[in-house]
């Protein structure tokens, strides 16, 4: 049987980059998986960083992204999709997991030395930060873990963790594997630079539920082929931002027309961006549908994820159980 | 309002060390303060120490701790006596403190530096240990805390976590005091080398509920002043660890007796120590019938620790519901 485990971090608004990198393969891994699909808002993460973490916001962006992830088409119902701070079991299994995780281990991760080194102080929130994610996957006893290249150590802290405990307290636990994300697009941000999400400000963002025209406002501006100056000049749009864009949200006709008329100077970039947006409106429409209707039926969302939190404990209720036992702690009645 | 916090580590046979050192006092607190007299045997603590660590023996020390203690006096009913691992919101709360306490003030323990040496790969328990001891004093709003001398750091560590908590969140905890125990008696081993239980083998112990013909085959050949070698020679009470247990379990008037009738070789020590059975006798007797007893009734044990894990709960629940509320986590519904 297979489980997977993604976890979400409930760091911001949803944007086009979450929605092509992750959230629309959420939805097809649950179609696959159902309840063996387990996606977990991992708001007690947010703290380890506290760069980013601000309390005023954390119950807001908690709420935006499941809000999001269930316009997109997750569906508590089948899935299993509830927020991490729900569930009580997610920081026992940590404690239970740090008792004999060597600090040498957690000292070595790459991310916490990269972190680490950029802070005066170091939480210690930063250096146990992948022994939480190790109770998170392994609550549940999942064994898929779809993430990106700079997760992957971590994963194989889990299975160090995992090996260990069984060693330690007899077989319990698999030993989870990370699977790089199927289908998952790389979407570059609206300025141009890199993969967006990961340089400053809203502007090089496509948020997934921005209205068309503050997202037409960025386009408009937003770089091409800076050797087509004038609109006679033929572009490339192989180096085209908008073309990067064409491929994720136009169907193939359009790509082709699109690509041909660049290369031959048949288009401009205005036009190319107007027809783009057809495939955005298209695209992103029904979403923003979906998620004004659920924004007017805020109790939804949170019984969804009332729900989610029930089942994920009627899983890791019974194996916290078999852990305290194999660890020797006195049942309680 | 004082409330008073203890944590008793299940991890031995409890000793007359562990009755004159801690469990008379607790009783006596829990007389003064009730509810607001808080013991907890703190077994997830239990297995940061890889040393003495065994998950085959940790539910049968966790009870036998419960049921001497109950023994002793202790009454759930009257107090809050529970067990730490049958409250979740301990490893919550120790989570959400471990986010924000810097590595650097945990690597300064002196105990975690002790302790860390002897070790060839140092488990991140180790380092973590008080921040789940602040955890369990903070849960519970405990502003006094009686410790022995080596935790007095443990104790300014919580002080400086409930500080930074409340700095960043508002406020919400007290600032727990360490207070040193009152009427905290320090007993010898009985084969005369330094504190009981610091030692190792059950050669110089003094179990709390062993029965009076083994504790008669450790005295009768324990040391006394080494001067003393015949019948006939006097000796100084006041080097003799018999004269020391005198002073814990004899009346005034034996205690002045023996004195006397060693200083002239008035008594030998044979004599001597059959004098000090009978109060070990008198004080441990009564102790031991009502250990027999509950022995008999284990379920009655149990059902105390339940009690007053639901006791703990009922107000560590609201505790955390203010604590998630204040660092911004979804409240549940």
């Amino acid at each position: 049987m297979t489980r997977v485990f993604s976890g979400i971090q409930p760091t911001g608004e949803p944007h086009i980059g979450n929605y092509f990198g992750a959230m629309r393969n959420y939805v097809r891994l649950g179609e696959q998986y159902g309840q063996n699909a387990i996606y977990c808002i991992v708001d007690l993460h947010a703290p380890t960083n506290p760069l980013a973490y601000d309390p005023a916001q954390l119950s807001r962006l908690t709420f935006e992204m499941a809000l999001a992830n269930m316009a997109v088409g997750l569906d508590p119902q089948k899935v299993l999709f509830f927020v991490q701070s729900q569930v009580r079991e997610h920081s026992e299994l940590s404690w239970l997991f740090t008792v004999s995780t060597p600090v040498g281990e957690l000292e070595r991760m790459t991310q916490y030395k990269d972190k680490a080194g950029k802070l005066e102080s170091i939480p210690a929130g930063l250096l146990m930060y992948p022994v939480l994610m190790a109770a998170d996957i392994l609550l549940y006893k999942a064994d898929t873990v779809p993430v990106g290249e700079d997760q992957t150590q971590h994963i194989e802290l889990a299975r160090e963790i995992a090996r260990r405990f069984n060693h330690s307290y007899g077989e319990t636990f698999p030993e989870p594997k990370a699977v790089l994300e199927q289908g998952a697009l790389r979407v570059p941000g609206m300025d141009g630079h890199g993969k967006m999400g990961k340089s400053k400000g809203e502007s090089s963002t496509m948020g997934l539920l921005e209205s068309m025209d503050s997202i037409w406002t960025k386009l408009r501006v937003a770089p091409t082929d800076p050797a087509r100056v004038r609109r006679t000049d033929p572009g490339n749009p192989e180096i085209c931002l908008v073309f990067d864009y064409h491929k994720l949200f136009s169907d193939d006709q359009t790509v082709l027309e699109v690509a041909d008329g660049c290369r031959t100077a048949g288009i401009g970039c205005i036009d190319c961006k107007k027809r783009l947006m057809v495939g955005i409106e298209r695209e992103l429409t029904p979403i923003q549908a979906r998620a004004a209707e659920l924004r007017q039926r805020p109790g939804a969302v949170l019984d969804g994820l009332h729900y989610g939190a029930e089942q994920a404990r009627a899983i890791a209720a019974p194996v916290m159980e078999e852990v305290r036992g194999k660890m020797g702690f006195l049942k309680s009645q």
